[in-house]
């Protein structure tokens, strides 16, 4: 193991402070029974003073905190599950916490964070206000993302996937199969990995000689909702699509409710292409041609990571971006003409 | 808060098994340096004196300790997400970790379990072999089973749902529709809830004057494939039924997946009753008639009773089953000729 940046002991920061040492410990570690004003002005001068020791020691089974957007999403629960997995081969247990619905922690969780002393946190489509970032890395607690949600902060380092490459990949798929009116549902503008897919797709077509109909490019929040709202849409508009890029596998089921309500048979009359392999696409119907993403081995880079980053602090500039690849199912064929 | 029952002081134990308080202390905190030999001398001790005083404080954010088979199961991590809900509004940090196969917890699970020292366990379709049950029970971490895998030990609680009475309305709407022929897909016939919800079946039918068809009745493990494989061995009899009470989300799936080969429409060639009501049912086309299980209920119960255990070890004995309900989706009607 390479030996940790020391910074100032307890009693430097104490006396910096002018508290007692006792105090510091208290603020470091988490716990109640300091004023707010003491409070402050201790954190300031921990967070002047990065990689700091620890003041306690850690617990004999060492944590590594995970906070996570929808636990029970398909995609979070997979990613949870495969992190769970590289923790314990690690010898770390893995304390899971929920975001709230604009992907940032509840109130309390960094003190709880504090006081358990984790060797870091993975957050999973989720980021953290500046303040509680600064308090865990003056914790010396590391952190990794996931997938982001959003842009990362520079500082902090990130796993994804290669979403543009993926993107690509789905849209060939359907243009090497014969179609030309191709329609996507895109997701969230300000998620990178929404951006880099749509990027994607473009390119394809482009490459195809294929201009892209903006009429046929749906936004949503990559839910099922979106899915079959969009796809109904899509598949009621005169000139509809003979195939659609889905970018997500939940928005894949939603478009074939749509085309099920419809009365569009899936591959014949649409070809539908996912994104993210979960199980669920599997067990679709037909079964789902998608992009697969690799979640088991982002899992076990975001777990090397936090271990490796306490060491090499110039690791925190690091983004890793696994391979995707195309996975051929049922939903796809050549296109039929449109009866209609 | 009501008072712990005191057992002996370390140093009671330490006299008794002639070591120091120290080794006492390690045994008890999962913590290493004593030899075989001695641990199992003091573990002998400790587990003659149950709901012994911790050696050590507890960490200053309390921990709620959650094995669970499957964790990216379908039911699994919704299982998972309504318990971590729960433990965060009551203040704990929930430590998640996968079982193995066997619905037993990997090597080093207990020693770790000891040395977080968390409140209680919960344990979701899984189970623990006797003597790690006793190493929690003599450190006063409290133990509580989710929908048990199996006949739970008789001295841990458990919180299950009204298997029985699922299996009666779900059968009991198919013969209200009309369906005479009904098959069904059963679980493991080691799981009390399987064996419930198929009483529960055979009771609306024999309520209704109808004989069960042995031949109809086909086994499974839950898992989708099973679906897939009974559904499509149902649906090629020549005397096919013309309903299906899959008695898991996931048979239902499999089931649809069977008569979308077979070219068998649902409903109206086909009905099918589901069981779990997790989000996948209203994802399926068409969405699932299903019973729902009152997850979120269960899981609140359990962290509750991990709460009230500590004051009230009579609670050990109890058996919590919660009631379970009938939604009606697209994927049942009244039956039309089977045209073959």
């Amino acid at each position: 193991m390479p030996s940790k940046p020391r910074g100032p002991r307890l009693a430097d920061i104490a006396k910096l402070a002018n508290v007692s040492e006792s105090t510091v410990s208290k603020v470091l570690n988490g716990r109640t029974g300091v004023s707010a004003g003491t409070r402050a002005r201790v954190e300031a001068y921990l967070q002047d003073t990065p990689h700091q020791p620890r003041a306690t020691k850690r617990p004999t089974a060492p944590l590594l905190d995970v906070l996570c957007y929808e636990i029970d999403s398909p995609f979070g629960s997979e990613v949870v599950a495969h992190i769970e997995q590289a923790a314990r081969q690690d010898g770390l247990g893995m304390v899971l916490t929920g975001s709230n619905a604009d992907n940032l922690p509840h109130p309390g969780w960094v003190g709880d964070v504090l006081s358990r002393q984790p060797v870091g946190v993975v957050l999973i489509a989720c980021r953290l206000l500046e303040a509680d970032r600064k308090m865990l890395r003056s914790r010396n607690i590391q952190i990794v993302v996931i997938d982001p949600a959003g842009t990362p902060a520079p500082d902090i380092p990130s796993i994804g996937s290669a979403d543009w490459n993926g993107g690509y990949l789905a849209t060939r798929h359907l243009i090497d199969l014969g179609h030309r009116r191709i329609g996507i549902i895109t997701g969230p503008p300000d998620m990178m990995a929404s951006t880099a897919r749509f990027s994607g797709f473009r390119a394809a077509l482009d490459r195809a000689g294929i201009a892209i109909e903006p009429e046929l490019v749906r936004p949503g929040q990559f839910h099922h909702a979106d899915g079959l709202a969009e796809g109904l849409a899509l598949l009621s508009r005169p000139d509809r699509p003979t195939a659609i890029f889905a970018s997500s596998d939940l928005y894949a089921l939603g478009v074939y409710e749509a085309a099920r309500t419809l009365g569009i048979g899936i591959p014949d009359e649409l070809s539908v292409v996912g994104y993210d392999d979960l199980r669920i696409a599997q067990w679709a119907g037909p079964p789902l041609t998608t992009v697969h993403v690799p979640l088991a081995g982002m899992a076990q880079h975001a777990v090397h990571l936090i271990r490796r980053l306490g060491g090499e602090p110039e690791l925190a500039f690091t983004r890793i971006d696994i391979d995707t690849s195309l996975v051929v199912r049922s939903s796809t064929t050549v296109p039929t003409k449109v009866s209609n």
